[in-house]
């Protein structure tokens, strides 16, 4: 009996995407609870506690929008993953671990936006995130090793470069936050701005006729 | 290699349900961490203590009814959908940040029944996340996109109705919420009621022999 | 094109499952949430701050082999269910908003394990979640609506009988709290117990050849 | 109808993994909710903060570890099981209460670093979840009861010492932990980081050639 059997590497897949997937759901449901839900004795008093939390909201709204974009890269790369070994799995934890702890740095940054601490541990988290999706994908694509044997190289570059592109806008944050909090902020911002744009032009699939 | 591969439109709209489902699932239990737990030294004050919390129970059952009722919607609409593109993400994960956020305003609620203002953020959410369904129904459904070429005008249209009544009434439910919150909270109970009085009626599917 | 395909009743079940699954899970590990973390300067004051917390581990456990047996019947009755409508969803969805709601109680218990009240809330709470799965069973298997038109009816009626003894034994252990808590608590245990004894001496599955 | 049916047995299985991916998923995300938010008025302020919570990273860290590597095992030991009885389904739901129990011994070891107590109660958990899967293997590949009939002596052993070995390594830390708490710690890392170089270099799969 073969380690590699086709149904084998189907069920191992599966229950790799099933966990990534519930993972990534859980964290992005988990971002909430960085929220502090006020009492208030008057509809004003109401106005200005949740005004006073815009910060928190603010990394809330990143936070989401950049698993949202991590989970898309984890979604196109692993369309073309079709085999794997115990090293894609090491690897494709090292990233979950980093999407995990996110809701940490996010509440952080909510409650401590003035200090650049704060926003180098956020940038840290996303970068890692990037760096490791970005060597998951190296070790799969490399030589074709868990990847369609007929994959275009195109396809293993340009999967390459965007993991990688995340991570290299994160790490470049870093100096930018010791300077100004709120400057990274706004690279972030511009950053999914950019990706949403472009994830929302890629180009629609044909129609085709299914039975 | 074409994108548009029959085996990876499965996944990739395989993915996006497991996500979404994640999400709905996870929405669905968070909103009972809104609900604080009384430690009481005698029966009666611990009924007292259960009581006061009586708002709360109430968003709590609301905002289940809700979550479901969008699911539901969202399950019947993804029934027809047969491929996905960049921007049926990107419209997906504008519903999901709502759902996922919906603990938050959930807690408002409970806490501020009386406050305008937590009835609008409320509303607001809802509204924003039936109107993103209804886009996401709009984008798949438009000329046919990615949905079956012979799905009928009518269901095109239904689906489409359905989710932008949603919208409708919790938008419609504001100004009522600015008049008296107490109102605008009966508006869309009456309104999740008759949802569910319809989607217990639906007609049933004929029995058929399966092997 | 009608409703009744077997590729949508496929997709429509599947999904109906695993939003289930996703509740069942999150609400089997959000229950850890009612247990309080200390912070002790010796070993001996950790020691006494855990175990004045035994109260809660106990309603923790009896929660988890609860759900875990309602998972359970949840798993043998969808075997047999193959097709499904609005009131299917509808009643199982009353079902997963007391599986959802379950934390409250269990930590409400474990907080207050002298109170009647406590209890009541508790044994409610289950008793209303197995009627409900009676229920969704009932319209599934009358007329064999929705499930295999072969299904014997020994397993239609040992399915709903099953469903409606847990709900009998919580609702029974109602009076017996109002008396003394801590004796429902003992019916509890005593009745989970039997179901994971008669769980694990379940006939076996003959051995097969699989390819 | 027999209640071994193929389908019925991929249905039954199908739903135990996505139930314990799940758990495992969750468990996962929810460790992070150990860690506490720091609000700070100096950056110098919230770098100490932040470095007084070191103990709680270190065994969030160990923590995830300790889970990835459990659902590693749990992962290749149901690669080769083909059916499921109720006595799998116990064992089972035992070892994943320990994983959802898991967030709990892991916030009280962060916050008690020092207590030999702490040290102890999370070896135990591991030690227990560790055994829990040890029987579940013995139990499904003993006389090859729910496994492939031809499934080779080497794997079924292989995967039985596997386990034990987690659970002798934890149970073995105990006395350990009685002498230095910090020395039981360090047996971990180095256990995980052993299990993570074992995975990272087991033998890749060979290329194949998919349509």
């Amino acid at each position: 009996m073969s380690e590699g059997e086709p149904g084998e590497q189907a069920y191992g897949l599966g229950r790799i995407l099933a966990l990534s997937d519930g993972v990534f759901a859980f964290s992005l449901t988990l971002l909430v609870v960085s929220l502090s839900v006020p009492t208030a004795t008057s509809n004003s008093a109401l106005a200005s506690q949740l005004l006073d939390q815009a910060p928190t909201y603010f990394s809330y709204i990143i936070s989401f929008v950049a698993v949202a974009s991590i989970w898309y890269g984890h979604h196109e790369s692993f369309k073309y993953i079709r085999r794997y070994d115990g090293r894609l799995i090491a690897l494709n934890f090292g990233s979950l671990l980093l999407i995990a702890f996110l809701p940490f740095p996010t509440a952080v940054l909510g409650r401590n936006q003035q200090e650049p601490l704060a926003a180098i541990l956020y940038a840290l988290t996303l970068a890692l995130s990037n760096l490791f999706f970005a060597a998951t994908w190296w070790h799969a694509s490399h030589g074709r090793r868990l990847v369609r044997s007929d994959l275009s190289p195109q396809v293993v570059r340009l999967r390459f470069y965007r993991t990688l592109g995340g991570a290299f806008v994160f790490l470049l944050s870093i100096p930018i936050a010791l300077w100004r909090p709120i400057a990274a902020e706004i690279v972030w911002s511009v950053f999914l701005v950019a990706i949403f744009v472009l994830l929302r032009g890629a180009p629609g699939f044909q129609p085709r006729h299914d039975s």
